[in-house]
């Protein structure tokens, strides 16, 4: 088992990295968004302890950093243990980094312990898993396993126009090894904090992962008129701030009907322009996160919401509503072998455990189109809150869920 | 009769200054918000035309600029020409500058002709007419008419925490004076813009003003709780974004009941915390405008309001909701007696002429208070629009418009 306090401290001292007060809450949070400056802070120091750990580490083309240790096997294809270090704005000191974090506590305990596997061993750190920052979630893993091209991911840009290649260039991670994987890893496991209540409402120590749902994301741009709050008549306005307020209220009746199965539809950005109080908005700019675990339910309601955009525009005087896809991913199931070994190795080690379907997306989902792929849920207190400086595990949860993946990593890599 | 193509040369002079590319409309607008760098180009601007006309310069504590030319009973209350040169975010040419500008052009005219009044004129451009940048309008005016106090205005701040007092020191018009009229005007007239449609629709010269309606200004802050949007329960949500939504959606419910008369609402900015795709918004925050001709009415839309808030807040678990008034006046009524020697001058000078209850906030309204006052409206082109770069009026409407003033002006100041 792995020595749990110090993997604390560990996650304790990176989220130093990026710590800011939040207003709110009056919680110290973590704000470490892909490839600012915070992130090149936070990777230096993973870096350099992954070579204090004796990895070698590479860094690929999209910013994704790989610390290689080696088996008595030395070209068999890798076990690999991911996840990621960058955050959103809100975040706590878990989501991601107790997964790379994990990786290194295991291989600090094999040091230790003068273990060797079979096959190597990988841990890997993706960038811009969140996807807040250049507006795609998943970018790194995504590129590592070909689904998105690295010209694409490098094209993309932030708010302020920063395009994603430029700002890996300038904090000094576009690495030169090239971003795909050979030999493809033998397995993928990562370990991540649950993200939700399950574990904390039934007392379970841990989660083994049935797979991801889908992940749809879009930007939703309204263009009304400018126009005087005071003097111009009701009935004579193109108010862009109103139909996306009307956009914002169907997405959660869609959520309520039922008829798109387990829908879940969140507005995280909302802005208007030009945003003074005597204006009516000009436009107003949405991004529309929709998650369904059903590829079938998610079509449908990503159909009828394109369907009511149109009628929006088509019934509002001198409106016009334009969208653009931001990320979109299908429904992702685990592979079952994997799934059982992680659940054999729970009872051996004695923990309670569940399985659950993940609500977030993860690096996992990406790996998983190149090789068996599974992930185990740590719990998270107060009902597993997260993207939020809320966001908190115990000591002794993280440790436990980390337990679990080194014994599932072991396992694998010893075959 | 005013040099209307002088006026006009003057107003796109001063049109330059703050000039911007709109993105939405491919127009040239202006964006010369109170206290910037080129509010100051423009102050300076506006000066030395003031100083070329022979005028006497000056600056108020609040930033107001007079200027003064003498009458031949020298200690006679002066009769005033006021407007202002502060604009919104998405301007045209004409919003208060033609007040300003016309009141030059009088002079200019007067000057020309060799023709000295009775009573001593005073050209008045007032600080940040428009409240987008500190959050109350008419508030140089509203503080020379002695209804904010100077310190609250100095203590006034913008969307960087900058108070009104320090960037009036910045922009070096923090005048000598102080802000109280002593004398009191003679009377206070102000040619403007309509803002509206009915001149435009009717095809009409000009407008007499009878008054203009209540503004209530509030800025709302609804509270709730960050958390992750793929992985957070729908029923676990405190949704700050979809509760803003509600409240905008609502007002328009209240707009349309016509339980309030003749209610406008606008809410002209929203902003999400922290605003990324992926986290369900912690807090939103939203500025309410609201109009009404009628205080009662007025009153009941605000207690309504901030009932349906309330109850608002009890409805959704974990959800707080705090509101700060901004801004608020009561519907003012102009003097009967000004309004009749407009009508009279219009017929004089052959113009059709309507009268018209202003939408918008005017100085002229806070001036009311201490002398008798009147508006003259000069007619905008596509139905009178404003507050957007597609704001238009003609050299001829401008120059009618101006020609009433003129006359309106020449009549009470040989009274
Ligand atoms: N685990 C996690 O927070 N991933 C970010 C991508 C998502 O929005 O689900
Ligand atoms: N005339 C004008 O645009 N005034 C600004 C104050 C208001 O919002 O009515």
């Amino acid at each position: 088992t792995v020595d749990g306090d110090r993997l604390w401290r560990s996650l304790m001292e990176l989220a130093e990295i990026g710590a800011y007060e939040d207003e709110q809450t009056g919680l110290r949070g973590v704000r470490r968004l892909a490839l600012t400056d915070a992130d090149a802070e936070g990777r230096r120091k993973l870096v350099s302890w992954m070579e204090e750990a004796g990895l070698t580490v590479r860094v690929d083309a999209v910013g994704n950093i790989y610390g290689h240790r080696a088996g008595t096997v030395p070209d068999a294809p890798p076990v690999m243990i991911g996840s990621h270090i960058d955050s959103v704005a809100t975040a706590g000191a878990f989501d991601g980094c107790l997964g790379v974090l994990g990786g290194l506590e295991i291989v600090r305990t094999l040091n230790e312990r003068g273990i060797t596997t079979r096959r190597p061993l990988m841990i890997a750190a993706f960038s811009e898993e969140e996807g807040v920052r250049f507006g795609t979630d998943m970018l790194g893993s995504a590129v590592a396993a070909g689904r998105i091209p690295l010209e694409e991911a490098y094209a993309l840009t932030d708010a302020d126009g920063l395009t994603f290649g430029d700002e890996l260039a300038r904090i000094g991670f576009a690495g030169p090894h090239g971003v795909r994987l050979d030999p493809s890893p033998y397995a993928y496991v990562e370990c991540h904090i649950e993200q939700g209540p399950l574990l904390f409402r039934s007392g379970t120590d841990v989660g083994v992962v049935t797979g991801t749902q889908g992940i749809s994301w879009q930007e939703i741009v309204v263009y009304g008129h400018a126009a005087h709050a005071g003097a111009t008549p009701t009935e004579m306005r193109a108010d862009a701030g109103l139909v996306a307020a009307e956009i914002v209220r169907h997405l959660r009746t869609m959520v309520d009907s039922g008829d798109y199965g387990r829908l879940r539809a969140t507005v995280g950005h909302l802005t208007l322009h030009p945003g003074d109080t005597n204006i009516v908005p000009a436009r107003a700019d949405l991004k529309v996160d929709l998650r369904n675990p059903d590829e079938e339910c998610m079509v449908r309601a990503e159909e009828h919401l394109a369907r009511y955009l149109d009628r929006l525009q088509e019934t509002q005087n001198g409106l016009r509503i334009t969208t653009r896809r931001m990320a979109r991913t299908s429904p992702v199931a685990f592979d079952g072998r994997l799934q059982k070994i992680a659940v054999r190795e729970a009872e051996a080690l004695g923990l309670t455990h569940s399985s659950i379907l993940s609500g977030a997306g993860h690096d996992a989902q990406e790996m998983a189109a190149v090789c068996p792929a599974v992930m185990v849920f740590a719990r998270g207190e107060y009902d597993g809150i997260s993207h939020s400086p809320r966001e908190y595990s115990t000591v002794e949860s993280c440790a436990r869920a980390i337990n679990l993946l080194a014994a599932t990593t072991l396992s694998l890599a010893d075959e």
